[in-house]
């Protein structure tokens, strides 16, 4: 019998205060589906009214958002990462009778690991058998829709994706611009046959392994909110699995749709399965890493045999998404020669070499339709890995990129005849005005799968900023139609992110999700904005602090200069002090007008406001209140 | 006699080191122009040299950048705040013979200030008597660009704009992608003759008092390196004499190219006479604040008289330009009414107010001619104000802020018949689709004057980070057009930012317009990317700090998991670790195949590399080095 990691799970117990404190102003809800058993998470914001005259207080209905959290920020939920999260899609996966589970692992790396006493420490208390599809079966989401099977995890998604906009009645929410989708199909309203069609199309993905039924499922789609990807995972010179797990629960708070576990240090096995079991979000990882670590780094060494044999360890821990390099031919290689900085992608230049040491064919192209039986079998997702990106402005957009992407496109139409999911990664480091080509080719070669891009930086100059950098390129091709965008954090180019790093980065990459959105014209994407806004204009503190995205920091900064409780109801803040707020001055404006009976001020002066305007001065009427 | 402001000058002495240390790895240096006078300052960055086989050290050129922040980084200035800097284009004035001296302050609340000896330990020492145009005379740089005239000023401008880009002799730096100006007259190179072209004809501003000798002169235009603008002064609740004068050079170190004081507190005259004095940027301010605090904050209070008298004071302090909402007009102002937001700007809901409480014209704009005699005495610059901007992603574009637009049109005519150097302000919040528009409008109804927009932030609901919502929108106006970018700090919407947030803001901006002057395809442009990327790929790591924006946060992010000096020889960083860096392992592709006599890897692939290959392995080739 295998001992209990007591120390680790000692370690894990201590989740700290930090990542599961509430979330301000916010308390979680569920919305109920056609069955029990579909609950999906939102986050409601509760605001307070806004103060009218004559002491009549005008309510502002709680606001709606989506929530990546999970349980952790729900003081309810009781937290034990030792058992995991509640296996909440369990019973949907075993309903459609496909898939069954396994007397054992089927990875003999997975089954050594089990059996070595010295991981004991570090391996995961509760684990269960792994399930694969039954003989002849395809068990992915793509699979199902294409057969005009609408799953319960579509009908979560459209649910999930609405964020309640189908509730909210005030007009001043819903006012928003028109945007510019380029071409894209940006529906008023989501239903679950619309999710159905948009998978079977490929255009977007569910990534959701049947071995993970932690999951809240979520989708990646063009024509769906844009999402944001964040890294975790240690490497040789950082980091053991609590402050990974830790991490995990750290990054979803902050809004990350997905979470990859990029480890190449100690124990990536253990480390992926505390972090799978404790996921509500799809867990991409990048095998080749941990093929590598088996043949103690030596690129050359690297056999289908051992890549295989890691997909099915990962595939049947629950990891949802592989990035697979493919697309690095031997033929693309040489095209980096001239580079200035080569490949920069880890996967791209273990392959690279593997390549060239054995002057071959790259095995993962070779073997593409393998790993497609295996995709299938599991329900993971490819997301075919740019391993040529540009890592420099200089490099973008050279034909080593190009290269690579016809031939990702090549790869999507054999994922797709095995009705397997996938979507395509993409740069790295573009100027802005190179950034719409990026997105017009890979619509063109990809069939419009989803495109899941690295920012692109938009300059290399700023190492400790490329979180910025990035968020200018990652916001625009989000607008061009980029289903995903791959955080980018302060560290970059530098070392190993820390918590900080993660906040920084997430808070970018949301914004960039975010202005997207609004470009694209998503419905409801403004509504957020346009309550924040009104809440900043009615001096209402506590409401734009928990209706932004980082409700603690905006109070944090707020304090800095006016700290005391008096002054979240103060009509200033200490940019401009009392007498020069202009929402204060404008607001004046605007109650003096209504005192004179007159609404509507285009009206007052069409009237003649001379009279008034002598009655204003005679009034004395003052620039800021006394109270 | 006046007494010494003994105390703020010790004050003063104590500029901290934060602000006037040496910028890590570069030095000062100056280029002279056609006189000996003119001596323009740049940074030049020493590289390390790149290690080639056999021991080869290839040396890399000291890479020149332009630079902003004065003689406050050179170790060799002798620094005193109290004598302020030397007033280099005193003689450049004094020759063109067309001003002189004034006998005393020509305005009545200046002459009350000096008068007025509970200021004597606030007041400035080494005041010097005002210049200004003799009779009949026009002194702005405008005037003497339209009769044909190549001030030192211009011939100055010239030479910094280059940044000695004909002295690159590296291929390496110089190859560029070629941009996307939309119809700009980029120049390969920037001659003096440009530059009096472009201030003729007014697509170009070199904002320069005659009062402000102590100016390095810079240019603010759509043809020449985009710009950004940091913000300073007192509010009310916050801020004095010595910590602005400390944010000043502060401001300057980080990249500022202008600052604005937009001091609303106390001694607003005194504050800033100690920026002006040592102030090596052009300075900006928006005298209606002034002048609101002269009558006590009632902005019905406001005169033409008064308002008249703070732009003399002002000006013959030496400041170079005057934000003046003279679009502000009585009838857009009914226009704002259904906006979410309202007015937010503090000088637009001053003069709305003022409007409604007379019941008249803008008197900004009814008294406009006479401001323009003012503005050419003395060779101030107008920013014509955008006090009708957006302040929310709501209120964007909408008729307001577009019929302000217009006016500002037709006032920059009539500047240019005063020979008026003119610039024109922008929003504010815009989503990203909606940004182009604001471009292509304001260069069609302004006759092509430069234009100055405060981001703009492409969301709302990211209180604390709208650095990065506004570095977004900032970067892609930059791209269109847009010359110079008013900085956002994270603590917009929430107080008055201090020095971090100075920095931060500052990053955020010099990020955006780099990425934008890499769009246009400013010619140079690309050669700091190209430096830094080559420092990185090579492992270079002190040089790859030194060449970017910020080396000091760059190297102490490294350092915080590799603070080693071994490390900074190190070919990986702690983000992959030794085994998974990317460009080492491509490092290592590259030198076998050069060590098999193959200096193209194509060619190695044709030749057939199978051989090559075979003894790869058999060398028993590593992917990492044992040193």
């Amino acid at each position: 019998m295998n001992a209990l990691p007591t120390e680790l799970l000692r370690q894990a117990q201590q989740l700290s205060e930090s990542v599961t404190r509430p979330i301000p102003g916010s308390r979680k809800i569920h919305v109920e589906g056609s069955r029990p058993d579909i609950q999906v998470p939102m986050r409601e914001i509760a605001l307070d009214p806004t103060p009218r005259m004559y002491g009549i207080q005008e309510p502002n209905a709680p606001f709606v958002v989506y929530d990546t959290s999970g349980p952790y920020s729900d003081p309810n939920a009781n937290i034990d990462l030792g058992a995991g999260l509640a296996p909440l899609r369990a019973q949907w996966i075993a309903e459609r009778g496909d898939s069954s589970p396994l007397p054992g692992l089927s990875s003999e790396f997975g089954r050594g690991r089990a059996a070595d006493h010295k991981l004991d420490s570090v391996r995961f208390p509760a684990l269960r058998p792994p399930r694969r599809a039954n003989a002849g079966a395809n068990v992915s989401q793509m699979h199902y829709a294409r057969r005009g099977i609408i799953t319960p995890e579509m009908e979560y998604i459209a649910i999930r994706e609405n964020q309640r906009i189908e509730a909210i009645k005030e007009a001043h929410l819903l006012r928003q611009h028109a945007g510019e989708a380029f071409g894209a199909s940006i529906q008023k309203f989501i239903t679950p046959e619309f999710v159905r069609d948009e998978v079977a199309r490929g255009r977007a993905v569910i990534p959701a392994n049947i071995n993970h039924p932690e999951l809240e499922p979520m989708i990646i789609g063009r024509n769906f909110l844009t999402k944001v990807n964040a890294n975790i995972g240690n490497s040789a010179v950082s980091s053991g699995i609590a402050e990974e797990v830790e991490k995990l629960v750290w990054s979803i708070r902050w809004g990350a749709d997905t979470v990859m576990d990029l480890s190449t240090g100690k124990n990536i096995h253990e480390t992926r399965e505390w972090i799978l079991r404790n996921a509500p979000v799809p867990i991409g990882t990048v095998p080749i890493y941990q093929a590598l670590e088996k043949v103690d780094g030596k690129a050359e060494d690297l056999t289908w045999e051992i890549f295989r044999d890691t997909l099915v360890e990962q595939a049947e821990q629950g990891v949802d998404y592989f990035t697979i390099h493919a697309g690095v031919l031997l033929r693309y290689v040489p095209l980096t020669a001239k580079r200035v900085t080569g490949i920069v992608s880890r996967g791209g230049s273990i392959l690279a070499k593997w390549c060239l040491a054995h002057h071959k064919e790259n095995f993962l192209y070779t073997h593409f339709e393998e790993i497609c039986e295996i995709m299938k079998a599991y329900d993971v997702t490819f997301s075919l890995g740019d391993g040529l990106r540009p890592g420099s402005i200089a490099d973008a957009n050279d034909a080593a990129q190009f290269g690579e992407l016809e031939t990702l496109g090549e790869l999507t139409k054999i994922a797709w005849k095995h009705d397997v999911q996938t979507m395509i990664e993409g740069p790295g480091h573009v100027p802005m005005h190179l950034i719409k080509e990026n997105m017009d080719k890979q619509l063109a070669v990809c069939g419009e799968a989803p495109f899941y891009t690295l920012g692109p930086l938009t300059t290399d100059i700023a190492p400790g900023y490329d979180h910025i950098t990035s968020a200018i390129g990652a916001a625009m091709i989000g607008w061009f139609g980029t289903a995903m965008l791959c955080y980018v954090t302060p560290k970059e180019h530098l070392g190993l992110p820390d918590k900080n790093d993660v906040r920084e980065g997430l808070m970018a990459y949301r914004i960039a999700a975010h202005a997207a959105d609004l470009a694209k014209g998503h419905p409801g994407a403004q509504a957020r904005d346009n309550a924040l806004s009104k809440a900043r204009f009615e001096f209402r503190w506590e409401d734009q602090f928990n209706l932004g995205l980082d409700p603690e920091r905006a109070r944090e900064y707020h304090d800095e200069t006016l700290p005391k409780d008096a002054h979240k109801v103060a009509h200033f803040c200490s940019m401009c002090g009392p007498h020069f707020c202009s929402m204060k001055i404008t607001q004046d404006v605007r109650e003096y007008a209504a005192s004179q009976g007159v609404t509507d001020e285009a009206e007052a002066l069409e009237k003649g406001m001379a009279e008034k305007a002598e009655q204003f001065r005679a009034q004395g009427a003052q620039l800021y209140r006394r109270d």
